[in-house]
């Protein structure tokens, strides 16, 4: 058998020949460990862009990413572990509700989290915005506390999968990010290595997400299905709309308090509370394996009941949050400047541009443009009008939260260019625009 | 007009839009200082193999490249300055032949060549062949002895095109090497900066060659071409066949012998002498806007007047080498073993797969694998049996000529393994496919 190179792995798959599992182990392996040079699997990445990888080639990259660390045991955990994960987007605060409705329906919630990065947000991020709430967790404290509250919200640990972080690192700068295969084995690899039984998630799809069509994110939610469930996972897919952003308030502390309203029954956010309930039910149903409109019923009756409410203030304690500004968001502290981006045109509000929108966000502080950016958890972005919504001349379709208000004239400038007004009502769009599993 | 970013120049190159002039400026002038990392610009030389370049691109790239490093000026030597340059293959000593020839009908031949790489040989490694022969030469030098003796041959320089270097260097380990755009700027940029005035092209095609089918080869001419007439330049292209080795022998100083012989007018290697002739008598016809058919009665004059001879003599001389073996060859050191490779099959030989002869010359000593290794002046192989002719069972192949006995076994598997033995007599071939100018 000839002597693996990786100049012959990147010239194999540059001429769209099949890399072997050998290959692949090879090159996650040697590189995670400093063996093989940045420029050679730079090279590689980009000839996977153009060449992709088949079902074989995507378990394979998986499977040796996700070695490259450790692999969580929650065997000592009773019950069906599930977790949720998106492909990201603006406005996606739907963690910060499952996680406590499905926990609260006694589903076990071990939840690995990212943060912000680009134009989209990272549920890690806005967990922090509640004062003294730690994401970084210990293994046996993280275990205490999904044992003891039936969830734990963490941010991503370096003994997971370290091969993700330095390949991440690589293709966000060598324009490599946009590949299904590489986006599902990123994604899938830390999945897997957490240790659940169930997962959902939710591929966005729009001018907010990083598939911008239905074909691509189909292709993408059908890779990741396929490689969890032969990993011997209960795994589905929703492909659901991204383009404008979910519910209407968009940073972390806003979201955070969107989120809470919601629990507390005080909100009626059409699209959260409906994407929030299927996802939840699926969760629930995958575990379970109950139907999943009486799923549905039990998510709907524990928002009600505030049992879901109760089980985020548990999960908040156990943390370390401040529980005062979740029972009275009141006392956060506050954006020192509050502006009204107003609408010059008289309509219907057609579409949003929502990469425009997160990126507005990014301005004003609540995003990160590199990894080590901090994030302002006050800065943010209110919606006031969503599309199909009337605006005339003079009105206020957004507001922006900002401490540096030399940072909102250009926010305000995206966020308009952002607004499409026409004369004739849109036409309705489906939230939810499929299901793969 | 936005910042320029490595990022953006691959995403733009990825998704197939066109590089602007500023942003490949940009791209050359900080890789080849150090301000971009490999890392990027291998992603992007993948994107480059992956979406090629139009005309335009070209041209900008082959400046930018050419600009990193000095251009020199040969405007005070009178007459036309005209140059050779082969894409590479196995045997092909013609510049040894060609630069004394054109110098001696009244051509200045400033010559720069490089080493020999992977199956493929190089000008100075032949050169350097010769005892005491100095390739490596000062501006000053170089210029000298161009004016006095009419032609110089030397090796590249640090101060000629230094992107071209960092460049090769990592597509040469990123397998970004079979790309026609990034081919034809290499060696535009280097011919460019050579101050000549014309220029003759000699772009191999078949088995032993970069470009192994006929469609490529012609691409790679047009291009060349192109870029050098927008330069005001005099050029022609050849494609010519690399489907067997050219000559009867392969390794440096056994080509040097074969040049001398036909020099001296005491060998007729049919193919050399055909290629050699045509592509001198373009040279001159180029430099002269002389009737292409009398330059090429000039050469064969100066073949049988040995004037071509003189010139040669002449330019060992001026570059320090050792004219006693050039004068007798069987005075310079010889292989310390001689093997025999024979034939197992009776019938005609109908193809020499030319690559695994020139990878056995690397594995005599002939040629190397890295840009550092050594190479045998004296290590090679002749070729007793080419295309068309009869071989019986028994009847020697080819004759490998090696210092160290333990490096033959392999390389003489791999000679018989390159012979292709058929029952009837093959199609000739044409030696000259297409010309392109």
């Amino acid at each position: 058998m000839p002597k693996l190179t990786p100049y012959e792995i990147i010239r194999k798959k540059r001429d769209g020949e099949i890399l072997s599992e050998e290959e692949l182990d090879f090159l996650v392996g040697q590189f995670t460990s400093g063996k093989i040079p940045d420029y050679q699997i730079s090279s590689l990445l980009m000839a996977i862009f153009f060449r992709g990888m088949d079902d074989e080639e995507l378990l394979h990259l998986t499977r040796a990413m996700m070695e490259t660390g450790i692999i969580v045991d929650l065997s000592d955990i009773p019950g069906c572990k599930a977790d949720k994960h998106s492909t990201g987007g603006v406005g996606d605060k739907i963690s910060l509700l499952l996680a406590p409705l499905a926990a609260s329906c006694g589903i076990k919630v071990p939840m690995i989290s990212g943060r912000g990065l680009g134009h989209t947000g990272g549920t890690v991020d806005k967990l922090e915005s509640i004062p003294g709430f730690r994401t970084k967790l210990s293994m046996s404290e993280y275990k205490r506390i999904l044992k003891k509250t039936g969830l734990v919200m963490s941010a991503q640990s370096d003994y997971l999968v370290p091969a993700d972080g330095k390949l991440y690192a690589l293709r966000d700068v060598t324009a490599t990010i946009e590949s299904i295969p590489l986006i599902a084995s990123s994604i899938m690899s830390k999945k897997l290595a957490e240790g659940i039984d169930a997962l959902v998630l939710d591929v966005k799809v729009g001018s907010g997400a990083f598939m911008k069509n239905i074909g691509d994110a189909r292709k993408l939610a059908q890779k990741m299905v396929y490689v969890g469930k032969l990993y011997g996972k209960k795994v589905a897919a929703y492909l659901t709309d991204m383009s404008q952003p979910l519910g209407r308030e968009v940073g972390n502390w806003n979201e955070v308090v969107e989120a809470i309203e919601i629990l507390r029954g005080e909100s009626d956010v059409e699209d959260v509370i409906e994407l929030t309930t299927k996802l939840t039910a699926e969760m629930i149903s995958l575990c379970t394996a109950e139907n999943y409109f009486a799923a549905e019923k039990r998510v709907t009756k524990a928002i009600k009941s505030g049992a879901g409410y109760e089980k985020f203030c548990e999960m908040v304690r156990a943390q370390g949050g401040d529980i005062k500004v979740v029972v009275d968001p009141s006392k956060h502290k506050k954006a020192r400047f509050v502006r009204r981006v107003k609408s010059s045109e008289n309509g219907y509000v057609s579409a949003i541009d929502t990469l425009k929108i997160g990126m507005a966000a990014v301005k004003l502080g609540a995003g990160r443009l590199k990894v080590d950016d901090k994030v302002d958890p006050v800065a943010g972005i209110s919606i006031l009008k969503k599309i199909g919504e009337r605006v005339s001349s003079g009105d206020a379709v957004a507001i922006v939260h900002v401490n540096d208000e030399a940072r909102s004239k250009a926010a305000i400038e995206e966020i308009k260019s952002a607004y499409e007004i026409s004369d004739s009502v849109p036409e309705k769009r489906e939230l939810i625009l499929e299901r793969i599993g």
